[in-house]
């Protein structure tokens, strides 16, 4: 179709030193430190990639269904430029390639709106260095790129256990429901031809809010599952000792929670079964559904201080902000909006219990950037089960790493925070994000080396822990 | 007097590079990109620059009643320094020369408050390239300086029409009362010799402030200005879309509001009439007029959704925190302090019902940086009708403004801002005022390339595109 | 013990450009700014050095009693990493020599955790400039470190006195308790052989907090110190004016107050008198004794109208976090973690009274950042009696330095900041810790001159100003 007066489409072209510091100087240290990490092997403590992927070896769908669709990252911006979120695939129930490819071109067709997000170094990274095309999406190149995607993931060496080599990951966290049985992970550890560490990440939030529709129902299901009986607080408990336990023996090493706050506040017994029944009966008042919540979230620390579960925490959220979307789309479609958060009176009580417990260990996630140097940092400074998780979500990207490493490491140093989380559904872009991570890290330590706060040493090893053993040990890994 | 020992006084030298970055690659990019914008003609949306001066090409006064007492950005500083607001001509009816001369002297004295503050950048600019006067002010310079600047301004040349034409500026809006009949507007449109555009901005916020003196006389005049009876909510409702309407055909795009607080709640008919009345009689309670003022926002929120006029919300601000010097001298003295701001929860009412509704849109102004990387780039990236303002007052300065796109871009892009807002009653500052913008933007997109985050390309069409289709496109221009 | 084999132990190198921005030309201007100020005089206008060390100077401990044991700065991210506080000293009575050396031992085996934090820049600083130790902390190193430092701590030209006068100290002010009789400074006063300048500094918080333990007797105690009877509220009154009076006479300039937020509400003299009564017969609720504490902090506030001492305020704390150290170890451990700060109304009573007042001066501090741009620019940019008090405690880092000038400048200038204090305990760290300001404040400015947002003149008058005349200015001395 190309003529000889057709200029060629413009290419992407990843440059080796993007995210590093412009002063040439800086960059220099920057680049050997980034150097000495670049390889490393992936740990992935905390994502969203299902386990089964994995176990069955399933072949990736059509580019739209890869990349696009169930990437609430990218949906939202499209969305906000005023691309329905049907046009993407969102909520569509089996769309036909044509639809599939139409969003794709919506995509392209609007790939200025990502100038400056990370979404644009996350997919021209995925573009260029896992699927091998690298023209920029436009209106004009929408459909080579698609089709030339859609060959690509046919073969074989696409599949998620070659990628998963490829990507050179150590291990990874999926999220899963108390409930599960953990099928796929026990497949893929009964597999002699897995080599590979998959472990299931616990996540009982569902279970804890007595104030959402079905809790009740969701509850007898735990107690099936469990093999308990879930009509009483005690039962409860029982049940979600039964199912960490569960989920232990099949490599879990951390429950993750995320509520609308941090608060933890203990239940004296009689209480505790006092609202438990109420909302049992479905009688519960929002605020009492909010206090059993609480009760139920101190009762889990608890639980991480017995079996070393570490407790993660990712509060400070309002979850479908939009509710005409979320009554017709569902729920993780990019409408979840911030709120402030609040840390050093809401973790008051499970520090006072278990703070300086041996065995407790609680990795606190926020949005609220505020919280880095006025709570999160002093707190984790001083108690020796706190960790400052890695910017999340929001504040996955270059410039919100930089200032979380600025506000945190004055105060709480490295070796209190989490290592960094992916917290991905998107699978092709694991190596993206955690290069990008790698990269920030490079920076903000190049940083320290060039105006003399580290010796280039002290940076190097930094710089090695903070993908290596700092990982491991905030999850116990 | 000079003699042959005295030193030449110093002078403001204006570097072409100001405010852009110092690394050497990365200032070279940033001087490309801002050269690009630097001339291309001023929008300005949002301002405080009376009609009348255009419709009647008044000449300006004099150096005092021109640069320093009308504007507060620069008689706070001075008062903070000790200075009484009263020797600066605040307050003051009909001040005489001596008094000018000494007010200007005042500001000469205490010219070093202003370092690492924009009113020097602005002042300095005003001075150099709209004056011609390069003289550092100081006691030595202050007389010279004001006759000077007198001289000029007496000029038929600095007019405010002529100096509309030499500032390039190709739109510009005022802001107005619901009551103003827009003489001076529709004055300018039919001014055959005129053929600028001069747009008026709807400002409704003292008619739903039940809570201030005088408000139910303020909603008889509306009534009036209207034709309506305002009698009853229905009647208040009424009386706002005629006025709107009429302020639509006499140019207007948006309507502004600033309130304590962002909340819009809608009202029952039923219970929002009876606040009203009892508003009216006097006898509503203070959370009675809070909750009638959320409730008639959210009207307005709905107008704007039938009529079009873009939404701009300027909340979060103390107003007269200084109770005595509001008594002795008035409002608009500098005493506003800014508050924390909620917008995640506050707006949530008002998106579920307009948040991708086509004809809404909404621009949301804030001091309170906290909720740009929290709550509105989050908002802003996920619901089409919603905006973030650029920095605004205090944070119209270059560091701040630097804050603002790192806090914004990476969760909202550029697409979602809403380009530049000078909001000033200081006519000669205007283009200073969009040059700093104008370079703070292209230190940050030059910062981009510099770390190949954008290409150079991009950032070209991104920087053209902050001063043109984006302040088009929020403000429906 | 060394063999040829061994290689030679890392020895600190202290960088003489350390803290100054990386790019050259910028380092450059840095580099000249901080040359003109580093070697002036400290003036320490709030601290915790004893005033006793100097009065009789004292010859200082072993080097984990003067180090460590004391510094919470430094204990907290030891015990954060696990080192029980006890092994560090904290909380015991007479520790063997064994056990220093044993606490000593911990310090540099954990050595690393300090990295990106300033502790790591003040002890690198304290152990090279005025220990005269090179070694870099660790297992290795420790004995030999304290062997070293025990030695030069016994030479008598390390006695208080004598580094005082090496220090460059011109004023350095100690924190007291209203009931001390200040004998030490008296003393000093007397004392014909010390030409220094030696401030008390009244710290009345205990005497305010009726919900404490032990709040009626602290209050008997308090008058009988004054001669007056404190059995009424204007009994209690008349008693702090004859403190603040006592302290005057010996040299204080400034009363200092944290508590847990900055609302001052004054009291009518009834019900203040009620409220007085009853928290003295011990039946204050929780919140009278707040609302009592309030209507106490603005007659502090009045005093300070009146009598000229500066009003310090060093609010949003949550003191004690961990109730169960606080029980086994005490106070002042490191576990005060801060909370979200609000000014902008707690202070509108007390400026409202006092805020243009020619006598009342406050000066606040935080440590929650995100008021710096929102509240106090804003405030300290009106009001003549407000100013922003250095970047404080958690904040006293380099990073934290640069956003504190960054949030406020823009908004209030240089002339309303405080000037540095570096609020320690730790006497051999205060050059280290005037030396990190004045860098940072070198580097801050050389960013505005290389940006030509100041020239070179004006910076270097502003950068003298910082370590001179401003912190004269807001503390009176």
């Amino acid at each position: 179709m190309t003529t000889t007066s057709t200029p060629a489409p413009p290419r992407i072209a990843l440059h080796r030193d993007r995210l590093l510091p412009a002063e040439p100087a800086t960059r220099g240290i920057a680049r050997e430190l980034y150097a000495a990490v670049r390889d490393l092997p992936i740990v992935s403590p905390h994502g969203h990639v299902p386990a089964q992927w994995l176990a069955d070896d399933v072949p990736f769908p059509d580019p739209t269904a890869l990349l696009i669709t169930p990437d609430h990252y990218l949906t939202r911006l499209l969305h906000a430029r005023g691309v329905p979120l049907a046009d993407l695939g969102v909520g569509v129930a089996d769309p036909t390639s044509a639809q599939s490819r139409a969003a794709f071109r919506l995509l392209c067709r609007h790939w200025p709106v990502f100038r400056g997000t990370p979404v644009k170094l996350w997919l021209e990274q995925v573009l260029v260095e896992v699927l091998g095309v690298d023209l920029v999406p436009s209106d004009d190149t929408a459909d080579d790129l698609y089709d030339a995607i859609a060959e690509r993931v046919a073969d074989r060496g696409f599949r998620p256990r070659a990628l998963y080599d490829r990507f050179g990951i150590d291990v990874l966290a999926t999220t899963d429901d108390p409930c599960d049985d953990l099928a796929h992970h026990a497949a893929l550890r009964d597999d002699p031809g897995w080599h590979g560490r998959v472990v299931p990440t616990f996540r009982p939030d569902r279970y804890l809010e007595a104030g959402l529709p079905g809790w009740a129902d969701r509850v007898d299901a735990l107690g099936e599952a469990a093999g308990v009986d879930t009509g009483s607080l005690a039962g409860w408990v029982d049940a979600m000792e039964r199912r960490r336990a569960h989920f232990a023996e099949h490599g879990a090493v951390s429950a993750d929670h995320g509520h609308r706050d941090a608060v933890m506040a203990p239940l004296d017994a009689a209480e505790g079964e006092r609202l438990y029944a109420r909302a049992r009966a479905g009688h519960a008042t929002p605020a009492e559904a909010e206090t059993l919540r609480r009760g139920l979230l101190f009762e889990m620390a608890r639980m991480s201080a017995d079996d070393g579960l570490v407790m993660t925490l990712h509060p400070g959220v309002s979850r479908d902000h939009h509710a005409p979307s979320r009554e017709r789309l569902g729920t993780d479609i990019g409408a979840d909006i911030p709120v402030a958060a609040e840390f050093t009176e809401a973790l008051r009580p499970v520090l006072h219990a278990f703070g300086t417990h041996p065995r407790f260990r609680l990795v606190v996630f926020t949005i609220d950037e505020t919280t880095f140097s006025r709570e999160l940092a002093p707190l984790a400074g001083f108690y020796p089960s706190l960790y400052v998780g890695a910017p999340w979500w929001f504040l996955d990207a270059p410039d919100a790493m930089d200032r979380y490493r600025a506000a945190v490491t004055e105060t709480a140093g490295f070796a209190k925070t989490s290592g960094f989380v992916d917290d991905t559904r998107a699978y092709l872009s694991i190596p993206a994000r955690h290069d990008a991570s790698r990269r920030a890290d490079a920076a903000y330590l190049a940083r320290l080396v060039a105006d003399h706060r580290l010796t280039l040493d002290e940076a190097h090893e930094t710089a090695r822990d903070l993908v290596t053993t700092i990982p491991r040990e905030a999850f116990r890994l």
